[in-house]
């Protein structure tokens, strides 16, 4: 049997929708690690790799790894189904083909039960040892100039310096520039542009996947986005005591299985 | 000549919000009892009856009974001309095909002409004495579960136990229980969940009418659910010191009319 | 070259907002007077004047009188590409095919290059000399006016008298009149009602564009709407310290050119 309880379901709510227009059906990994997801959007450019650690949950029982196959939009129905203040937990019994979610509140209770899929998925093992340049940087911040800049163009050339990270586009009205400078604010950490890196770097991206990225932008005060030798994107919301969420992007053009030196 | 003079005009727009999505045309009974209305949406299998008392109104004249045809999104439309503080004076002369809307604020005035209709209409007695079970909850969270489950299925079974109410569906994706227990709030009574029921009773409905009735919701705080012996639901919602609209659906399948016991 | 920097960079946004749905392309012209645009609508019904005066700026250089052909709704999305409190500077050298848009914030920079058009344009001088009632009120109030009366006809009828102001209108569901009062509020004289007139005026006007017009609603509290012996209908917003927004409207059926007595 697997079982979980989530004092904050809330939470489960946010991760939906941060992933949920990337890809449509997936594999929930359960093991001793955590509850887990892996998988690839349709078009293979982007990857999405989330965990949420046992320790996060109030119960968290896993008899024996298993993977548990759901199509993202039904599940964030049912989520969507309990209250904000709602405690969640969600069951599968050995071989069950259904998954049961119970929502708990003070006047009542709910539960719902939802068919599992079957789903071929391989999972990616990605080296993030190369990464040569990291930002760190307010969430919200990151969000705006995803939506600014997907008004002008459709490819961004993100290019990270001493000086700072800038965003470019170019499209048929214009083009546009935006630059974030390092920036350290003690009193409120979270609203600091932070920029660790090897060397100069830059490579370009499609917006579509970037604005999709940042749909993860309630689940976390600030975004840490890596660019690997290879020219990888990799954009971090980390989920407060639980884990995270991540995403890859392929440089443009190219493709992510590829870049991402996948066997 | 009648005419009626509302000081809370705002309440009127409410009403017509509750009850244009499901009905298009219906008489206005103005008499000594008050401002009424008892229309059957267009495949009768829901009945609303609104009754507006005339002490609710600050000034109340109606000099013989008459029955006003008016389409209820022309209604709307002019009610939502009305500022929200506005006092609401409707007024109709005897023999006329129009009536008046006439808004007052302390800046100045407004009114609107509407023409009349001539509209067919059979009134029905309801019998509510075959009352097996009554639910009084807060009317949102009956408006949150209703909403709710349309998103997973497109009928409801309504469950009266003594433990409490349970709404359920079954869909595509699944299916869900929510359940809402006798809870008493001695502080904030509208927050109660309070169950009175002869004998436990389930009935079947389609969701799609709930969802319509529960447009009153920003008339009332608390909602009223009651079933019949003959598998019959009425919800009620109370408008403050004037009167009250309730709606009236047959369960699935079987005709409303037949279902009303009506002549 | 012309450059203007603005402090308050989100009121070029609300000044694009108020115009760009009324006129597609049009010439800013820069000069010594200011920064401001005339227009005609397509249609050729209504006139748009804009002025900013260049002391409302906390910097502005203009070397020659220059001319730049802009799409509005480009504009607006790169105006939108800002944050709202966001210090704007335009620039534009002489002899350049594009005008150059940058922001400031304290954390840091965005700059957008847009592609200038080439558009003809005549200037046209507007006689208000035969302005014979003028009507200042709240802005808000003259923009819930306008929405109420599309909601029922296509042409509004206003009427000035000495008693007030009255916007009037028919439709398939019937009619409507909305009398604004002389109110003079010491304390907040933003929500007075204020008439000067020489003799009573009635004219009638196309909704469509005075709805339109009232998309300058965020620039001011109050508006004036006059209106000429020649039945034209002038609408301003004034913009603090800095200028003003006119639209011009041709009375129904006639066309503007001729009512403005234009060259």
């Amino acid at each position: 049997m697997f079982e979980l309880r989530l004092v904050q379901g809330s939470l489960l709510k946010k991760v939906l929708e941060a992933i949920k227009d990337l890809v449509n059906d997936a594999n929930f990994d359960c093991s001793a690690t955590g509850f887990s997801l892996q998988a690839m959007d349709p078009s293979h450019v982007a990857l999405v790799a989330l965990l949420l650690r046992p320790d996060g949950f109030e119960h968290y029982r896993c008899d024996r790894n298993i993977s548990m196959g759901m199509n993202l939009n039904n599940m964030s129905k049912i989520l969507k189904c309990g209250g904000n203040d709602d405690i969640i937990t969600i069951r599968a019994d050995d071989g069950s083909d259904t998954v049961t979610f119970m929502f708990e509140s003070p006047n009542g209770s709910a539960n719902f039960e939802m068919n599992l899929m079957d789903i071929d998925s391989e999972h990616h093992g990605i080296d993030e040892s190369k990464c040569c340049a990291v930002v760190r940087m307010p969430s919200s911040e990151f969000q705006r100039i995803c939506k600014v800049l997907s008004s002008i163009g459709d490819t961004v050339v993100i290019s990270v310096t001493n000086e700072g990270v800038q965003f470019s586009t170019r499209g048929d009205i214009g083009t546009a520039n935006i630059v974030c400078r390092q920036n350290i604010n003690v009193d409120k950490p979270e609203e600091s542009t932070v920029i660790e890196m090897s060397q100069p770097v830059s490579s370009q991206f499609p917006l579509r996947y970037m604005n999709s990225f940042t749909k993860a932008t309630p689940l976390s005060n600030t975004v840490t986005i890596s660019l690997t030798s290879e020219l990888l994107l990799a954009v971090e919301y980390t989920i407060a005591e639980m884990g995270y969420i991540r995403f890859y992007l392929a440089p443009k053009i190219e493709d992510l299985a590829e870049a991402l030196g996948l066997e």
